[in-house]
């Protein structure tokens, strides 16, 4: 079983981090093919981050199915392009953002999310709503962190994390809680063992659902929404060498 | 990696088929404990017979956790008794309504059902609205097939299907179909060659979402709706041999 | 005319309590057939106990019927076994829960509900969205106090629900109050007084409904969802003497 | 018991019958106060009716309490100046669309409505989905016939209410159907025998309900949206004579 | 150009207010047709309020198309009587609510509505539900004056939409304010320099979606919920002559 | 007043077509920015064609600003990339699909769109359920036509767009139809006087609303989901010279 898992954007750290946890959680045997968008914002914060890293992204995919990807993970808690990567894999990709409100549903009633800019919230408020769990989300909390700045000193993101987590639990009633930021996906466990709230991580769940939709064989569905892109000047050019035009962008 | 599969109903056809599936789809190393409702209902037709099937499925998914159980999966389309299955399990339950849902959002912009029975049309509608897939379900249609007739004729019953999926496709545009009874999990593949329509079978979904669950170490959340019962007399009873109790009803 | 109210729970004094209230509140000329379910736990606090007490339930529906009963009232506010219950009976099933709902929303433009315990906030916020209601009910209240406690100190009690009482009319601006649980209806006219809120009981009101369509004739569709149980291996069963059999097991 | 049923068109044939499915339906005891608003349109058609009804309904609804009405039944589908009739009165009204609604939610998953003219039916739509009943009502659906028309012929017009509830039993999978029309309340018992499919009057339901509200002592709440018009020129004057103003009017 | 702005309410201070902020809003060569409803109460104020303003409202449409309106403006925030006012015009028809509500949807991502009292948060609730913006708007305020007492401290006013629009911003995370109040329009800009928030006065931007729409050459569908008025008795009078109606009754 | 209308996609004879509409019903005195996005592809079908499109149109949305542009249109009818352009521009940015769901709320009660290819269905449906008129919207039908074969032979086309607005208004009771495709904005009175359905083209409506906003004096909000992109590695670069840089990538 091979998994590409993506990172859109161009941030070597972050990408690494995103590869351990991946490589942590993923089942014995799985491969995760790691990969970053290397022209792409050197992380996610917004529309207009989101909307500069798909066209790398899309790359990233169809040259990750050449290499024989069994699936894709999206690794940015907006999940970024996911329509237009469904539209250019065969394979069954995964946003981290929807496999984490899947989880949610199935371990508690109510959840909220803790992401790391308040300009973030609406977007992800927009996302869980068109998952369709607008009802059992209880809130979407930031704690005012750029996502680079997660890492700098762990112990003091951690607090601030805790703090937010506990506030939803408290305020919100919130019965799990989702990290809303694949930088956040490291803290995970401790998160869940220093305030006593089951503490879910998008990155890790996407890879198993990815493993989940292959192992059984299933592929995007190509009738209708997700249809392959039609061939036209501009569009997504699925024969050139994607690995040969990105060494040259980047 | 120990999975649980309770078939709700008292068949012992059908748990054997279920069982097939289960093991067929199950990731590699992963032991499936199928278990049968002994006093429940030969199937699952409607509110009542769920209602009768779940204290026995109680006791099944409390026993198989003494057991040594990772997760459970309730193999019947109604996903009765989650809510209460979860408060009485500490590890994941998974429903096959719920996962065949979340797969056809991963796979698919809309989908269709089909099921068995008309009388399970608004049941299912109701479950799929619930699970916030409501915008997203173009309709819930039956064969009128009661459910342990599906393996009769299974010639017979891949054509009924088929000629519903066909619809579905035609008239609604459903992009995938999701099948709406445990009954027919074997038929998937099938039905997907013979359509050309990506089928969804929510049986194998569910028993790689439990290992995924499991394998990332979630639990059930206790924080809320989902806290195991308390005690009190008439109440679900930790404490009882299980096992022992449904070896004299059997 | 005849309204059988059966109380989901086994517990003798809540089921004097509530064919008290029935009785005060039934029209003149209305015989209260009062049950409880003996084998349920001793009170519903959850799902599991929900899921254990409707099996002893649907027989209590079919034996009221067989004794005569023009209506049920189910006197618990999760509405346990409604969609069975209405399977089962032939004449019109109440939930007081439900009852509560279009009380509220006849009277007022936004209500909130007062429950007994935290766990079950999301049922009750569930049930009152499956109504339709939820974009009308501004919250869901718990006193922290279990079911069989209400009545030990009737004016703790009553203190204690007036004081969420004001918090939601204060801080969410509800215009009138749900109990939500069946043995809070004592309280209610005391409520509405003490605190000037408009304080509404569904159990009076299911009373009342369940004669309004008795008396106007209405019985329970039997095309679709609620057509009667199947006959079936470990199904219902429509012709054994539920009260024979109830006293054994009792 | 003293109930208030108040025909907002002028038409005195189609009041008259009101009055009759009213008194037929209501609780032996109970006492009909029957209106007409006699400077309104000759029956309610479309937006435009039914606000022109609106300032002599609410004349009506305050010299009825002035005549110790216990509760209000405002009989027309569009349920006009509902909201305003519940600032003008302390005591509970009911809209005879909601009211069928609440009955059609608890005798089926699903329901149709059938209604007089094409012109009516997004009126309903919205109708129902603020009621919070948009995902249980499969469709509503016009006979083309004009009000005043529907007792001209009265088999012709059973015949042609017949056919659409068969068509939405068939297409629709409807389980009860509501008559979207106070003067087709006299055809419901018939229609019901006739089609096989239960049928709801709202009429007869609200005088029952309001009958229920009244009989447990309940008012419109004051405290927010139903609050009692302020004093103002040209706002509603609790103090005329209702009674004389309407008679000079007529 | 030509368009009618109607105040709903018969407050000639408050229509001269509108007057000039609508004149002042619109497009260089736009004639401002300014009209008030003579008999209708001196401000829209709840329910009754709006139900008794409706009649002559619609005649202020009629009156104005006959002069030759282009488009017509609905001067109040409850935007009363405006889908029969759609009936009875030919040409579009626009409320400040809806209106503001657009604007609101195209300027922010989650906005606030400040109003007059608390007795419309539910009606403006409602109205915003209705025009599906309800899960974008974070909250309705209320700052307790009355319309009229408005204007009587301009600076006193200020200070308290300002503190309701600072909070909405800190609390519930609106990034943007609309005003509650036609009677309100004049202080918009100063509110938005004062605040830092963007605030969105619905009758400015009524004005100009009038203008856009006339100017395009749009009409209000005439095929359903919108179709004229039927000529009946007691039903709206297409012919009489409505200024000199008016002029008898004022 | 100066309003940018940008064509997304690539195609020349589509700007100029979308240029010449633009112009026709823009205000006398507004001048029409015209551009078009070089490096995008040739039209815009599917979510690939939207991603690819949104990075050269954010430039093209920053450069109209610079040459002193008053407000935005994406003249694409998925309104690709309008979260992203409202991060960029400070200046209103108007969508043609959300632009034509205002207009046709404020016209009618219940409309349909009649867009290209069966693809852009699910797209559509998402967009309109998210601007929150989904209840509203009773169905999105396809032609079946790739948006470039719109113009090779207006007469089939326009016949082909008649049979499915006449579809929509007979079959799913529509009172007004939204045309789907910036492609089809030149024959939207056409189409309305052929089959007598109010036919709403986005385009037209977007520039008028565009000019309502600017001409009020709106911006879009800079608190929260819409404030400018953070300046970063790989980010959107305010500073570059938007102009320059397209005729080097043209």
């Amino acid at each position: 079983m091979r998994i590409h898992v993506v990172n859109p954007n161009s941030n070597v750290g972050m990408t690494e981090q995103i590869g351990k946890v991946a490589r942590q959680f993923a089942s014995p045997g799985t491969v995760i093919d790691l990969t970053r968008c290397a022209t792409a914002p050197a992380s996610i914060e917004g529309h207009a981050d989101e909307a500069l890293c798909v066209p790398p992204l899309l790359d990233e995919i169809h040259a990750a199915e050449l290499r024989g990807a069994d699936g894709h993970v999206i690794a940015c808690f907006d999940d970024p392009g996911i329509g237009a990567a469904r539209e250019v894999a065969a394979k069954p990709v995964i946003g981290i953002c929807e496999a984490s409100v899947h989880v949610a549903l199935l371990l508690s009633c109510r959840f909220s999310v803790v992401t790391t800019l308040a300009r973030s919230v609406p977007i992800i408020e927009r996302l869980v709503e068109g998952y369709g769990a607008g009802h059992r989300c209880r809130g979407v909390r930031a704690v005012d962190m750029p996502v680079l700045a997660l890492d700098e000193d762990v112990d003091a993101t951690a607090t601030r994390l805790a703090t937010e987590i506990m506030a939803a639990r408290r305020i919100e009633g919130a019965e799990a809680i989702i990290l809303g930021c694949a930088g956040m996906s490291s803290l995970c466990k401790r998160l869940s063992v220093e305030t006593g709230v089951p503490v879910i991580d998008g990155l890790s769940a996407a890879v198993r659902f990815a493993e989940a939709l292959a192992g059984i064989g299933y592929s995007t569905s190509k009738l209708g929404g997700y249809a392959s892109p039609l061939i036209k000047t501009g569009g997504f050019n699925f024969t050139r060498d994607c690995a040969g035009r990105k060494t040259v962008e980047a």
